[in-house]
């Protein structure tokens, strides 16, 4: 069906993030994968790259991008988050909110590089 | 640089219609768009179709989603709206609220294509 209900987030294996995907291949999309996740006070993802355009939106509290060749940049609900693919780029959450994401990408499944290139294994359908 | 301010709505010729495009090719990518947009109380989009994937996401409001196919369905803040690319599809302001719409597409700018195979000329960039 077109119109599908929004998955609870769960705990992953990273540290202070939960997830959930809200679409993606499973719901039989051939270009797009939708997330939505949660990043704990303290936390932060590991440092990647996405062979895919990404955006990130914050819908609620603040995070601070550290992206390849740029300054760290502080971002809040009121920001648009771009990661053009093959972007180097980690986001931290700043402050004693969680930082509730909505993450977009241009491609499903999503793949992940580590700095070293290796492939991460993403431990949810993405 | 990565992190953008969000510029506001503004009216368009579509009746009850305001857009504002938050990420697309003008801010360096190449495959993905996002959008934000308001459909007034009694207000629809025409009926179109896009050569690439599309998901909705509902801010606040109730929406009603007539895709080719499958009978009309109502969505709200808790559900996710999956338009693969091609399918024509509708989108109604369902209720006496404004629909508050988060649109994310699999490439920029976007194509629009209405009923009879014309091509829609967006009046905004995406």
């Amino acid at each position: 069906m077109p119109v599908i209900e929004q998955q609870p987030q769960h705990p992953t294996p990273i540290p202070g993030l939960a997830h959930s995907t809200w679409a993606g291949s499973a719901d039989g999309l051939q270009q797009l994968s939708v997330w939505r996740q949660t990043l704990a006070p303290g936390a932060a993802t590991p440092p990647h790259r996405h062979p895919c355009d990404e955006v990130v939106l914050c819908v609620s509290g603040w995070g601070e991008l550290h992206e390849d060749g740029a300054p760290p940049q502080r971002f809040g609900p009121d920001r648009t988050v771009l990661l053009p693919r093959g972007k180097l780029h980690q986001i931290f959450t700043s402050g004693p909110q969680p930082l509730e994401l909505i993450g977009v990408f241009a491609a499903t499944p999503v793949a992940v590089e580590l700095p070293d290139g290796q492939a991460f294994e993403l431990p949810w359908r993405s």
